[in-house]
């Protein structure tokens, strides 16, 4: 369904966007990738090897969207990824996750309605925006009380997705991911979620740490169920509804998560301690979303069994490991100068 | 109850801000303005007319409150009431509405939490962050689906005054005030509310303009029973919630606010006409919040009925016209100078 349809990834060198642009192609999409490669997002060129060739990639922060407005007026489908994904830095660092999650978003949204009015815009949310929920499994009409600077920019930018697209002057589709997980994340950087730093642990034979007695239950999605939702929200004619959860196929504590890896990965064990300081504070607890209503209008559902999901992750990094567990600069330090 | 008390009230040059401090120094307490007189945001040293010798004001913009750290050290309550409320003009220029009523708060109240950590300090939201009410009365447990930029700005203040407060680390009140309304409020700006523009138009002898047939209801609180709540909520010793409605007695249709306000002047004619264009996508509509909470929990409630406030109203501004109605610059010029 993209044979020959012209796709902008913002994004696209980090972890979800880069599966998203790899499989575009694969379908013979036209790809162009923007990406600024900001410190500390993910970014990693290893991670378009297989079609490095056959994309174009403009290294630019979505910002300054003016530069690459051609692109913008050009393409068929954006596909906004760009953005940070961690809560504990954007506790640290609240004004660059402000930045990157927001000011970013909005400027780039406005040269979109400029130079491309009305354009089908499909944007990477999470469910950090619903905060602790209320009851489960949660669903789209969850009220949304973000417990972290993450979740609130991320809120804030899913609004002006969703405010541009009841005006006219976008068609926005606003996808709200859990916990994602495969190939392609970053292992060298801290506080890209827990099932990154499992897989890491596992690849190195490390334990794996489980804050807390691991009971809260969690439903992980893997990469390539998260790209079709991606791939359908985008080439969908009408969506009934401008926002969708996107949830995995199966929910379960953080304990059997850690334990199923460690079952997989065949040596590592599980260590249990209490959240470090502050860390608890901004923890959502027990989550699993409803993803009736993407399954209902867009035929989409999760397929891959976390096991499944797992064992195709750990393959792929024992061939790359060394593209992803390079060290970094400090992240730290660059994550202050990039402020 | 603050005698003697320390207190720092942002955009305290500006309506609602004013009337606070004026109030406050009545009551006794040792009061610092900090406002930065940003165009657009109906600032007037005039304002403060009655107690300007008994006042400090400093020149500061929030998002400089490094500035003013040591009257932020000093303050025993802080009121946080800067800020843009315009509607329309957060949808000419996204960004600078982004920039005064999200970054310069997000800035604020860091410097807030590390030089006076666990500082009460009151916050001025807006029912805007509700968006159109799914049901009437609206109380604080409504969905928050802001329908324009300004509403998606406070909503990421309110969310960081809640998040910092969860943490610990300050001791916030969000107030979500309906359509405040009474003296000292900008007559020489655009939309700066639909009761501004009556009062105007009242004074001027000029017809009233309702968009539409008027039948929204809407419960307008006049500004002393708004400074009221402000200060029973920088006072109460414990609060069980941080958020609190602040609505207004009466709930009236649009339409007899405008013949209250005509009947009240005694000339103007109230006119009809459409909604202008790009100004029914942003309105909210039919809007009543339920004030219960804070009645319950700090003992507050709306005294003034609509026709008392306006007639106050009114005279107010019958003996200080030339204040409230010099010509100001090209409002848009300056508001995009200071983009």
């Amino acid at each position: 369904m993209y044979a020959g349809t012209r796709v902008l990834v913002t994004g696209g060198l980090g972890f979800i966007g880069s599966n998203l642009a790899i499989r575009l192609v694969e379908r013979g999409a036209l790809v162009t990738i923007v990406d600024s490669s900001v410190p500390g997002c993910g970014a990693n060129p290893f991670n378009i090897a297989p079609v490095k060739d056959r994309v174009r990639v403009i290294e630019a922060d979505i910002s300054d969207a003016a530069q690459f407005e051609d692109e913008i007026r050009a393409a068929d489908v954006i596909f906004n990824i760009a953005g940070e994904i961690s809560h504990p830095e954007s506790m640290r660092y609240p004004e660059r996750d402000l930045r990157l999650n927001t000011v970013a978003h909005l400027r780039f949204l406005l040269v979109c309605r400029a130079a491309h009015p009305g354009v089908r815009i499909v944007y990477a949310s999470t469910r950090q925006i619903y905060g602790r929920a209320r009851y489960l499994p949660v669903d789209e009409e969850h009220p949304a009380n973000p417990v972290d600077f993450n979740g609130i920019h991320k809120r804030a930018s899913t609004q002006y997705h969703l405010l541009l697209s009841r005006l006219g002057e976008l068609d926005a589709i606003v996808l709200r991911l859990t916990n994602v997980y495969g190939p392609r994340a970053a292992l060298n950087l801290p506080h890209q979620g827990f099932l990154s730093t499992f897989i890491r642990a596992a690849l190195l034979a490390q334990p794996l740490t489980v804050y807390g007695d691991g009971s809260s239950v969690r439903d992980p999605i893997y990469i390539d169920d998260a790209v079709e939702a991606f791939l359908l929200a985008g080439s969908a004619r009408v969506c009934q509804s401008r926002v969708y959860n996107v949830g995995g196929p199966e929910t379960l504590p953080v304990r059997a998560l850690a334990e199923a890896v460690t079952a997989i990965a065949r040596n590592p064990l599980v260590v249990y301690t209490p959240f470090p300081v502050g860390r608890e504070s901004i923890d959502v607890g027990a989550f699993a979303a409803s993803s009736d209503r993407i399954r209902r209008e867009l035929g989409w559902s999760a397929r891959t069994r976390f096991c499944d999901g797992i064992r195709q992750t750990l393959s792929y990094y024992e061939k790359h490991l060394n593209a992803y567990l390079r060290p970094v600069e400090s992240h730290l330090e660059l994550a202050a100068q990039a402020v």
